[in-house]
């Protein structure tokens, strides 16, 4: 590609295929539904996508739920701005990091009144798009039942659309998305480089 | 992990053990600088994050700069949302994808004016974030030099942070980056499945 991407007529045919492909695949995608989503893996950009999901979502005028099953400072820039957009409905969970906390039962119960939440999300087809943000964590450490959440995912509106995030998806939530994408770190200037978390950026 | 989570005393040793680190690690973080970004790779949510991280940086009030190199259907929900925002300066590269078009010299020049507009953003300290949606794609084609375009990043503000979205981001760019995250397609509906592009979603 690099060699002869500067001879006009090879780039046009090649660009003329593509474009067929690109058309065909269009013609071939019938379907209308809502898409569930899972961004997992370790590398940065899970949350950062569910929230420029978001806001496109709103770009379209649609009602947008969001529920952060981790609380912390590292999301404050998004629950501020978020939080002054009139479609969006915004909840964060009512207990701090985890690894603050070190106490389990605390965890659990705030889980599940974020959960509760989500669930009225997840019932109401007034909501286009839900995000449950950093909800793999919480199924990581079973502060939620695995089965209640698959359950209610599935039983939500056929047209509504849900992001899920965070790292260690299991693998039935995985089986059950249609679309999952895996964030894998090729470099990461705070861990690596000892640079500090930049506002606006990480925080 | 799963097997013992339910212990409360080896899950408290546990999260503390992680609050240490996350301490040690923020306390190592003494660097304040502007960070490049990239977000590549084929999985969905590049150009998704990329707006997130828009999202989080208007929530403290910085001034975002965004150009789009490739103009297409595909980015019309956050197209309008974002142009609506005061704090934020939008672009978009003025020709349409290039498989549409199939014209090597329009697509070089759109993508040079596009640049143009890059440029004076990464010129000017007041954009805090600027997000250059899909330049891998117009790096790849070699509508762009490689090395203006590396300079460029590399001459912006200090605090300047930076994020690059697109596949195929060339190995230069890897290098000069300072966090690289690349998205793995574990699953797609749209390609998969044959669901229909959603709006809000994909579009």
């Amino acid at each position: 590609m690099r060699e002869d991407a500067k001879t006009p007529q090879r780039h046009a045919d090649r660009m003329a295929k593509k474009q067929k492909i690109m058309q065909e695949r269009i013609a071939r995608a019938q379907n209308s539904q809502g898409v569930l989503l899972v961004l997992t893996g370790p590398g940065k950009g899970k949350s950062s996508s569910a929230f420029g999901m978001a806001a496109r979502a709103l770009g379209h005028d649609m009602k947008v739920g969001v529920v952060q099953f981790i609380k912390g400072a590292f999301k404050t820039g998004e629950e501020r701005f978020f939080r002054a957009q009139p479609l969006v409905d915004y909840h964060v969970m009512g207990e701090g990091y985890t690894w603050d906390t070190q106490d389990r039962e605390r965890d659990v119960a705030a889980a599940k009144a974020a959960w509760a939440e989500a669930r009225r999300m997840l019932r109401d087809p007034d909501y286009k798009l839900v995000v449950l943000d950093e909800l793999n964590i919480a199924l990581r450490y079973e502060y939620l039942d695995l089965d209640t959440v698959l359950d209610d995912l599935q039983d939500r509106p056929e047209m509504q659309h849900v992001v899920v995030t965070g790292r260690y998806a299991p693998k039935p939530l995985i089986e059950l998305a249609d679309t999952v994408t895996e964030m894998k770190v090729v470099k990461h200037a705070f861990k690596d480089l000892g640079v500090k978390a930049q506002k606006g950026i990480e925080l």
